[in-house]
């Protein structure tokens, strides 16, 4: 049985992890992920739509914090502040799942069509930011530059992120990240 | 026959364009493409794997002018500088590509398939003149963040090129994409 989280969707995210872990991503099937979780298939069918899917389920909950952080950022915030602003509640998610996104991290290093996949995650969230920028009134050019800016900062911090010990240490690394960029675009 | 260029990859390529424009990128076969051409379906295999290639063909050539406009950049540049100086080269090439690119634009736009691929070379780029500014001798942070802002000038760039009438436009256009940037940045 896996050590993570009690209820089932927690515990076939863990059972999956140590498996892919364990046995590599391709090597790990459903059936097995089920069982190290002690549940059924069809329980784990109720929860993703298969394998892939229990490395990608958060990029779900990632958008909604990240658009929820910028709904509630300051209305006079330059645009990239309002983008790197609304990072904090995503924050506060990651902090509980670093070990989670290291281990996830090594399996799509090792895998080009996970990697796909997540960059294509990435990117969808990069237009989704931007349409929320446009709602808040900022012009097109300016939520495209400061919506992909933004997906830059977290993408470097992330990546920063996993390869570090601390699991609270994103927020900073948002911050470090943001201020590397204002450094490297100082004209 | 195909109005564009009269050697045999750009005859491929022209009549290619001319026939995703006229009936839509699914509905064209190699067998049409060819026969547009003037030539064999065996000799659009010489130089192309399969259609999606005509699309993504130039991003060769566009990477390895790319990373000689890097390579040729002045010692004391900073990393961002050194990788908009790089997109010279590029200009010049797009300059004369306007055509084919706004209506390879309009059927990458149609098709989420030929848009994962697009972002995917996107990403390949990126990865590229990371690489390259870490041989110049930039630190690694610095050189994923100047490859990754890098890029999105570029994407920024290249959205409003292919949306408005003048071939040789490109380069006016990273200019202000990378002042945007720079002004959206600035603390």
């Amino acid at each position: 049985m896996s050590r993570w989280k009690p209820d089932a969707h927690g515990r076939l995210m863990g059972a999956a992890i140590e498996l892919f872990d364990e046995r590599g991503y391709d090597a790990t099937t459903v059936a097995e992920i089920a069982e190290r979780a002690g549940l059924t298939k069809r329980t784990f069918f109720r929860y993703f739509s298969d394998k892939r899917e229990v490395l990608f389920s958060g990029a779900d909950q990632l958008q909604r914090l990240w658009l929820e952080g910028i709904a509630g950022a300051p209305a006079d915030a330059t645009p990239l502040a309002v983008v790197t602003a609304g990072l904090d509640p995503v924050a506060e998610m990651f902090t509980e799942r670093h070990e989670f996104a290291q281990i996830r991290a090594r399996i799509i290093e090792a895998n080009p069509e996970l990697q796909e996949r997540e960059l294509i995650k990435l990117q969808n969230l990069a237009g989704a930011v931007e349409r929320a920028l446009v709602e808040r009134g900022v012009s097109a050019n300016a939520a495209l530059l400061a919506a992909q800016s933004g997906v830059t900062v977290f993408h470097v911090a992330f990546a920063h992120w996993v390869e570090q010990d601390d699991p609270t240490a994103f927020r900073r690394l948002i911050a470090k990240s943001l201020a590397d960029l204002r450094s490297l675009t100082a004209a």
